[in-house]
């Protein structure tokens, strides 16, 4: 659209949140040499940074010293079992590597001349946003990146729940927790809380984990979470949360009854909604779905030309390394000269951080049948050396879902240690079109467990 | 050459040996309906089951755990900063694995049908092997994988020396080992017994460790050692090693003077040198090159139409995967009716187990700049969140080598946590002829060490 400076405005770009994808689009947007203003109320970096991928992973990477601690131990180190942990000194290592970042974005932004506003926006017209201190900045465009915020259900109670960002909060493993939820974030907070000293009941309403996952590897995961000890409650209806008596426990009550169990804390992971409403859309006509996304096309657009969305808010793949995709290339159109830029969201790779970890890139074994008929599936099941060495019960199982005559893999999917490191070069693989025979011309890397994937027969 | 039963011999494959190579061969064989018979003096595997890959994985896997426990305090966990190690139960552990593998071997072979002799072999002509209890048996062809063995140098003392087999005979860390060589096994074994409690004395000939792999990842590894508090001690040239006084100690003598410690251990880790003699090869004509390797073609023939050779003997790149991967094509040219199958040496990934492992596939920055010229580097160095999160210092350093104007990606380079299993799925890539384009097509799996192959700039 615009490569040139265009006068009537105050800016060439205007950001709402500093997310990773308003970051994204602000940073690419100095570079073609932009004057960019972003409004971001909320800690930069967004939900990744502040209460997602980064704090998570922080957690999981002590749940699995844990896990290796027990390990050690069964291999001949002279450590505890289950040794104790001082979750405080742990939140604070976790918020001191959250505050480098924030550092270095603020530098980041400084360096690149963004003009930031900690305030809220709100669109008064298509191409003007007020700031909450009744400031209006205009832009030749506006790129809506306010990200999205966990639901509660609306049953009596809700409000005694807690969502995923409250587990941030936490300094200490509550003894009894439920969580209500079988998506990623509820198997990962689960997965964690249980690993790091509570007792874990997870109240799943469908009859699986991980819809968007393969299913076999999804059932797997529900037996080694149960082999942890977590508790997995099925096709579980959620009817109401109580107070217990006078104190702070929560009871649970489904439609067939409650739950044996009092909890500490009760979790709600049942879905997340685009962070759309108070920000004047309905007055400029941007049109919002049925989880308050914003409705764009495949070029981050929506139906008003000067105004895009990019991460959570759009609603299609809720992932850090999409939003940033998505918002360079949405740069990369409107300011650096690439009218064909867009965000290929095919073969998309993504983890779930669970113990061991969960990862797939590219089609489900149902989802290929279904679009290919011809399809053949490879599996190879195996106990990694280091459980093998230690007595340790979990296995690993890989698959890959190849297609057609010529075998191309349409998906892999691995479930096992290591399998959030394998899977990227992989996922480089499978965007390539690459052949079962192509993987296998590939020599092993030995003993590892990602040779497995070019092991299968 | 012949796919039916050639009835002037008692078998169609007679191999000598039971290492990896050999267990291919012999399975292909079986697999593709032949009479085979195998001379396996030694234990089943080779020296990767035996006195390689897998005992030290096993050891790196302990290594790496003692290494996690010392994280793990730093992050809140209540463990010792240096736990005690009872070796003892580890070799238990390790030795109760690889009998494992034996069993699995056998079973496997009586399946195939294999017969087993627990014999040495001679060749007597192109088609007969004496088996060392006199009894003769004939085949349409003879494969050798007898393996290679570690050397020592032609110094004084260097009976007093000892190499890796005998790293797996330890019960327990000596307090000070010198390694002398510089290559894959001198820095495996090295940062193992460092890791494991020896402080270790690196002695190296030339002025850098790993000849065969990129430069700048070499240097960065040899930092990692001297801060695991490994001594290196680069230009060295070693003229005796003596008994210190009576004791069982050993004292290290260059050509400029002793060394100032003495040492429990010294290990020699100078190369290897084909099992090759004493097989009967310049009877029949077989060409045996400087190093004890049997001379082999692309088809891995020796000159000698019946007689082939594979695995550490045949001298290529000494890989179990690569010994495996090229038995396989020859019992599928020779059994299988595919005249062109032949082992394709591009490309070969390969993983050096050090604290924090080190792979690569392709070509080097030097090499890549020597063979085409027009050469682009891109480079990642990152503190992995494990490291950031305990307050370590150990960095990860991953490099692309790029070539022409298309950037085809003809090197990737990893030195970091996860580095050995990130390795395989990029390996499949650069074999595909990947460009870095393709790579960053691919969207990242955030937060995680692999991603920064997609995102470096």
């Amino acid at each position: 659209m615009t490569n040139t400076r265009d006068d009537r405005y105050d800016y060439d770009l205007i950001v709402l949140g500093g997310g990773s994808g308003g970051l994204a689009v602000a940073f690419r947007a100095a570079q073609h040499g932009k004057r960019v203003v972003m409004l971001e109320p909320d800690e930069l970096g967004g939900t990744c940074v502040n209460v997602g991928c980064v704090p998570k992973k922080a957690m999981w990477l002590a749940a699995d010293l844990a896990g290796r601690i027990g390990l050690a131990r069964a291999m001949g180190f002279d450590v505890p079992l289950r040794p104790s942990l001082s979750w405080k000194e742990l939140v604070v290592h976790r918020q001191g590597y959250i505050s480098n970042i924030h550092a270095s974005y603020r530098k980041r932004l400084d360096e690149s001349g963004v003009v930031r506003v900690p305030r809220r926006g709100r669109l008064v017209d298509a191409h003007t946003v007020e700031c909450s201190d009744g400031v209006r900045v205009s832009g030749a465009h506006v790129v809506l990146a306010t990200g999205a915020h966990p639901q509660r259900p609306d049953i009596p109670g809700a409000e005694l729940g807690l969502v995923s960002d409250d587990f941030f909060n936490l300094c200490h493993a509550p003894a009894e927790v439920a969580i209500v939820g079988g998506g990623y974030i509820a198997v990962e907070l689960g997965g964690l809380l249980q690993a790091l000293g509570s007792r874990v009941t997870l109240l799943v309403r469908g009859s699986r984990l991980l819809d968007r996952f393969d299913g076999e590897l999804a059932a797997q995961l529900a037996e080694n979470l149960v082999q942890q000890g977590v508790r997995i409650e099925f096709n579980y209806r959620l009817r109401e949360l109580q107070r217990d008596g006078d104190g702070k426990r929560v009871r649970v009550l489904g439609h067939d009854g409650p739950l044996d169990s009092v909890f500490d804390d009760v979790f709600f992971a049942i879905g997340r909604r685009g962070n759309s409403s108070d920000i004047g859309l309905e007055d400029v006509g941007v049109e919002v779905g049925d989880r308050g996304e914003v409705v764009v096309d495949a070029w981050q657009a929506t139906a008003v030309p000067s105004v895009h969305a990019v991460g959570d808010i759009a609603g299609k793949v809720g992932l850090t390394p999409v939003a940033i995709a998505a918002a360079r290339h949405l740069a990369d159109r409107l300011f650096g000269g690439k009218p064909d830029a867009k965000m290929d969201y095919d073969n998309v790779p993504s983890v779930v951080f669970t113990h061991p970890p969960l990862g797939q890139v590219g089609l489900g074994e149902d989802e290929a049948r279904e679009r290919y008929g011809d399809v053949r599936v490879y599996r190879s099941s195996f106990r990694p050396m280091l459980q093998a060495l230690a007595d340790g019960t979990q296995r690993s199982l890989f698959k890959l879902v190849c297609a057609g005559p010529e075998e191309r893999v349409v998906g892999v999917h691995l479930l096992g240690e290591a399998a959030d490191e394998i899977l990227q070069g992989f996922a480089v693989a499978v965007k390539m079109g690459a052949t079962k025979a192509q993987f296998d011309a590939t020599v092993a890397i030995h003993p590892t467990s990602s040779e497995e994937i070019v092991l299968m027969r």
